[in-house]
């Protein structure tokens, strides 16, 4: 059974007001609250077992080392990985994606080469292509969504010509909450022998995630979304993948030997982990994935859908609220705008005057935000520890928003 | 009064026990201990004002949005910057380096231009560069350091031929200690109109900075050194600089727009900020420096040029032991090695028997190492909360070491 209340006391901020209100956290697809574990491994390490990793030989050097990279084990627990050594670590997607923009696609991309991308990735899953059409002439090729934001995966395959060198998507839009069957893309992708990108940032937080079984090449996560600090995260990069990779960022680690003349560089995946690494984030990271996976990652899919369903159906009453993305199976994120003069920054407003913290903008998602014709739309994102109560919070401080502006 | 005790009393980690000694950590030069204001001020973040920067409308948004650009303005102080603008904040000074290398000499420099380094550069100021030599076909040159361990500056501005597009050094040596004339240095640069990268890892530890003074054109700093986060960091760049640098990273928050076809990138310093950053981190970073400009940089340079030369003396009376760098004026940064058959690696491990933490190894300095003849070395290198029993119970432990290794 899941024990949501339970779950809400392991989050010291949730307990706290905003603005007189209860704080109704609905903007976890920015970024997620910690629970304690998280912030108590925080404490601890900076308290009583930091040093800087790898180098050292003394006993609170071993002791991070062995706590850091048994964190590299979680995370492929986490994404079932076939292998530890197949984990970079990294301050979360933004890296994650531009390390495979730098050190896998810019040697190997030619002039008129292409990449095949959703219209609703993040800017994450953009700007690091339009890159390298900017500086090498590579052809960023756009693949729409369906009316009800779903992505067919047969038009991405489609898409795919014989120029075409990779398929960057996500597996769960920030704005729209579609999932993304990226199976059967990779699948079709590789039968054409087309490496494949997954931008796990939103997906890894919503529903398990298997590599093996996805196919993937590349899949990245951010650690804050996933309840864990900020300024971590983690790419899983097949092995092949990887050694077709050259490295990214330069310095102390990932190298064996440097001279005046020439650099030998470390095995994968130290190669691409350059200078001290984000130590105390990393460990709580690793809290964060073993909090998730002993709440099961099913059971807050589960709840999460509950989430959605009891959303989505409050929200078919309400005949002024216009709800961008109605994909089946979707995740609970849900981008709102309204009819008349309201503005998504308005509403967003009158919103947190109720304590009620959703997101107003473009979601760093300009692509799908000229796909579906608005400026910005009023997101509300939702995360395990969120309740049916929130729902209908957010529902009467929209009621709100919509007689103040009517 | 440089009240020692009380400076360590406010670093909960110094009063545990290490392998039944009180800890004697002598490994700051590959991080620093934490201040309790930065842990609480961590913990105060994840607890109670979570939520992203930037993009929030709401209430927690606001209030980290804050916090976090609060730092600009306490980094530009600490290092006396003319504008906050100038402050870029990054995972510490590798992803700084590494940014200068991609984001303003890539596109700059041609096969055959040049980069001037000292030999004693850390490997975080050599393989980006190496990386343009391996990639771009520049050309490393190097000025070598004088037997006791200093840096002519003259020597660096002779090696600056009319191809040379860069200087790169180090403010601090981190294996010697040597502190370079990095403001005579930048003067002949300049006269010679070739800007100035200084690697500020160790010397904004131990000295206080003046980037204006100096005059260089880009100034790396990195937090876990400074007793701030690890994952923390950031880089100074001069405004015409900035200006000259392409987008380093791509993704969220560093755009205005973004279309299918194009990005119309933000302004500095934001056009170099992509993604979620290190939120917490930075925050608790700005606390770092607050703390140590509360303590005064002025006073503890002073607390450790005493403990220099008070380790000093009491080495000069051990006729087994090698001191690695005797430059005038250097900082509290000793590479030891002992006539015999003990390995650095033995002697550090020995030490810690005794709770003395030391690193032995190459320190990230192979070009050094090389100058030296040496393979290895065990550093002590002291802090702000460090004092002269430390020193003695190090030169306790080396002596058991001599005894055990002759």
């Amino acid at each position: 059974m899941y024990d949501v209340q339970k779950i809400r006391a392991d989050f010291p901020i949730l307990a706290r007001e905003v603005n007189g209100k209860p704080l109704t956290y609905l903007d976890n697809g920015a970024s997620a609250q910690k629970p304690q574990v998280v912030i108590d491994a925080i404490t601890q390490a900076y308290s009583m077992e930091y040093a800087n990793v790898h180098r050292g030989l003394h006993f609170l050097s071993n002791l991070a080392t062995e706590k850091y990279e048994a964190v590299r084990g979680i995370v492929a627990r986490f994404l079932n990985a076939g292998h530890e050594d197949e984990i970079i670590f990294n301050s979360g997607t933004t890296e994650g994606i531009n390390m495979v923009s730098y050190a896998w696609a810019a040697p190997r991309l030619q002039p008129g080469d292409e990449i095949v991308l959703s219209v609703m990735e993040h800017h994450a899953n953009i700007v690091p292509w339009h890159f390298l059409r900017e500086r090498q002439g590579v052809v960023l090729k756009w693949v729409d969504t369906a009316p009800d934001g779903s992505l067919d995966p047969q038009a991405v395959i489609d898409a795919i010509g014989p120029r075409t060198k990779l398929v960057a998507v996500t597996h769960c839009s920030n704005v729209l909450g579609t999932v993304v069957d990226v199976k059967a893309i990779t699948a079709g992708a590789h039968a054409k022998g087309v490496p494949v990108l997954v931008d796990g940032s939103q997906g890894a937080v919503h529903m398990p995630v298997d590599v093996q079984d996805i196919g993937c090449d590349f899949y990245a996560i951010t650690g804050h979304k996933l309840y864990g600090p900020s300024g971590s995260g983690a790419i899983y990069v097949k092995a092949d993948r990887m050694a077709e990779m050259r490295p990214f960022l330069g310095g102390g680690d990932m190298i064996r030997e440097v001279t005046k003349d020439q650099v030998i560089y470390a095995d994968p995946p130290l190669k691409f982990e350059a200078g001290t690494p984000g130590i105390v984030q990393t460990i709580g990271l690793g809290v964060a994935l073993e909090y998730m996976m002993g709440v099961g990652v099913e059971n807050i899919a589960a709840h999460e859908a509950g989430l959605r369903d009891y959303a989505q159906a409050q929200f078919a009453k309400l005949n002024w609220l216009n709800v961008q993305g109605q994909a089946p199976g979707k995740a609970a994120i849900f981008s709102l705008t309204m009819e008349g003069p309201a503005h998504p920054h308005d509403i967003s407003t009158i919103l947190d005057k109720k304590g009620v913290a959703v997101r107003a903008g473009h979601h760093c998602a300009g692509p799908l935000m000229q796909h579906l014709g608005v400026s910005a739309t009023c997101r509300a994102s939702f995360g395990m520890y969120n309740t049916r109560e929130e729902i209908d919070r957010l529902i009467e401080a929209l009621e709100l928003a919509r007689e103040l502006f009517s």
